[in-house]
């Protein structure tokens, strides 16, 4: 039978890869050894001078909003002028931890209904984490390549008071590397006159500048569009150095409105004396601006392209034309976002990791773990060695020919 | 009038040094630039080399615990297994804010009756404010020079269950620079037994080697001893280099038994990927091990014991002998702790203030801000050069003596 002898040339084909005994992992988007060489200069960089221009010994305690200069260059990564900007420590996400358990406070000070958030699907796990933990409702919005839909929701902040805000990834999201639409940021920056004073947008601007081409989708400013729309308050920006420089050692920021970074810095200052300036100093010595950064990154962009572009033709030579899968090519950022026929992401997953591949599990891209069409897969191919990363992606090639083979099978 | 003459002779001294407008500042704990000097190889100090020995590489993410070594370093700079210590951050204040965070969720999980804590008094403010913010109700009890009254301590923890915890500061507290004896640190090994599984001993061993003399006092191992009485979980530690290399890069640490390490891991787990391993290994690099630590910090001790000698020495001169104040000899620490005539503290710190002497506000060492005698008043000595000390202390005494001379015109 035809079913049959295509279901065994895909086993065939698997069972080959799995008698290799690889030990490959797609999981993460950490950058490679060779990405953090970029930013070896970053130790030692100081050459023993700890003084600010202002005077501000930066070995001390104190300045719980980061250093000027720190502040002008997180600005100029995830655009907004430097005295709306916190350069924190080394994690955005710790800043948005504390940022949304303090909007808790405002939320639910006693208690009460729960509080709600929309979530875009496929989005990141560890947004959903957060909410998971500080006992947020998420509601799966889903992302198009041109961003959210935003009539979707309008209608749902509008039905819904008990919504009090969404996560974004506006540039090369993870983990379909889609960028925000002109027309969506629009809508973003007067959706807090729909949505109320205690929304808040999560502009996680991860990947604010991480291009993999030189012609770059355009993503346009929604703290300064916002602000023109009377709503910059609902806006909170974050970002980070983590895949610029050393993706533990780097320097995270947050912008919105002056009258809440005042607020955050109230909350922040029972928990923190200060970051550390020392390493935000570093990190302005090392990437000096604006341009500074860009140029950075094109050191970055010639090592992770030939790793997208692998993916990409690993995927169109074992999946193109066949109805099987379909997956985004992206502009930039970390991931490429795969989607399988419903039901087989976990099938696929799982046969992978017996052939030695490990891949993000299947279902983190949604809240909860939980992904309803069972379809989506994660790969983040930056980590690995160039030939790793093909080796891997023929075996998911190969597992998702045989999963979608058994699933023929069976109807 | 006798009283008057010594008014007005109080009057002249403290006018006589208003007019030599000063601006001194005696407020906050900070080390000196000498100080942060002695730890400027930090920055360089890894000449490129970004790998652990288990082939960690320190510059990527992940590691929630810290890098091994670090861990090591934390383990015998606060006296705990390597295992059971967590390297973080730059803030040993964040540890015990996430902490407190952590526990507030077992403590009070969907609200109800308000927690409460035990506060050591006088003491530390930032660990009142960590209370105000997380809505803990706060009771003083007087420290003693051989460390709190454990009897009354046991008593309250007995009478009211909602009594969840304890801040101590064991060694060279702030502000008094007492010293815990062994009897206080075995009743507290064991107050686990008598407060409930869920008590907490917030141990800040903040000032675990910082020494004053080479003869320094005795600290016992409360984490030990607390093992032996079965009460382990009951206690957390928190310590840091804040004060040994730089005030604001430094590396915290936080050691409890292993299975409060691994909950807090996993609580910590949504809201930071890992701490800076860089600047742990930096740490290691440059400390090495406890008896690089006590090295360093006998670097430390050359710089700060003549400025303590000169507290003394000018509160000696000043006070000595006419009822109008007492005062603390630390052996180590930040702080000399003064007492003035009940109802003065304020008064003395305004006249000061006044004179171009910032001291901490009065109150601060209690929780609330509020001294119920308002009497007690910190001073740190450390930051500013010395003839600034010597200075600083001058006028303190004359605000002392004319505050007192007003308060005994009045009666």
């Amino acid at each position: 039978m035809a079913k049959s002898q295509h279901y065994q040339a895909a086993l065939a084909g698997y069972e080959a890869h799995k008698q290799a005994k690889l030990n490959l992992d797609l999981t993460r988007g950490k950058p490679s050894p060779a990405q953090l060489d970029l930013s070896n200069a970053l130790d030692g960089i100081l050459d023993g001078f700890y003084l600010l221009q202002d005077g501000t010994d930066v070995r001390n305690y104190g300045g719980l909003t980061g250093i000027p200069e720190a502040r002008a260059l997180g600005g100029a990564l995830v655009g907004a002028p430097a005295d709306q900007v916190l350069a924190g420590g080394n994690s955005s996400l710790t800043l948005m931890y504390q940022y949304l358990a303090m909007m808790m406070r405002v939320w639910r000070p006693t208690g009460g209904e729960p509080v709600k958030f929309l979530c875009q699907v496929p989005g990141y796990d560890r947004h959903f984490t957060i909410c998971e933990q500080l006992g947020i409702d998420m509601i799966c919005v889903p992302l198009l390549p041109e961003g959210p839909d935003m009539a979707s929701i309008e209608a749902l902040v509008q039905a819904d008071p008990a919504i009090k805000g969404i996560w974004c990834v506006p540039r090369y999201s993870n983990p379909t590397g889609h960028t925000y639409s002109s027309e969506a940021v629009a809508a973003f920056a007067s959706l807090g006159n729909k949505a109320g004073d205690n929304f808040r947008i999560m502009w996680d601007n991860a990947y604010a500048m991480h291009h993999l081409t030189d012609q770059p989708p355009a993503l346009d400013d929604l703290l300064g569009k916002a602000a023109q729309a009377g709503c910059e308050h609902q806006v909170a920006v974050f970002g980070s150095t983590s895949k610029i420089t050393f993706a533990g050692g780097g320097v995270a920021f947050f912008a919105s409105s002056k009258a809440n970074l005042a607020a955050f810095e109230r909350f922040l200052g029972a928990q923190v004396i200060g970051f550390d300036k020392v390493n935000q100093l570093r990190h302005v010595a090392l990437l000096r601006n604006g341009d500074g950064i860009a140029e950075h990154l094109k050191k970055h962009q010639r090592l992770l392209k030939p790793k997208f572009d692998l993916v990409e033709q690993k995927l169109h030579q074992g999946l193109a034309g066949k109805g099987l899968a379909s997956w985004t090519k992206p502009d930039g950022g970390y991931f490429v976002s795969l989607d399988t026929k419903p039901g087989l992401a976990g099938r696929v997953v799982a046969l992978a990791a017996a052939a030695g591949v490990k891949l993000t599990p299947a279902g983190a891209t949604f809240p909860y773990g939980k992904d309803p069409e069972d379809k989506n897969i994660r790969i983040a191919p930056s980590y690995p060695p160039l030939e790793e990363v093909g080796k891997a992606m023929e075996v998911l090639v190969s597992c998702v020919a045989l999963a979608s083979a058994e699933q023929a099978s069976d109807n």
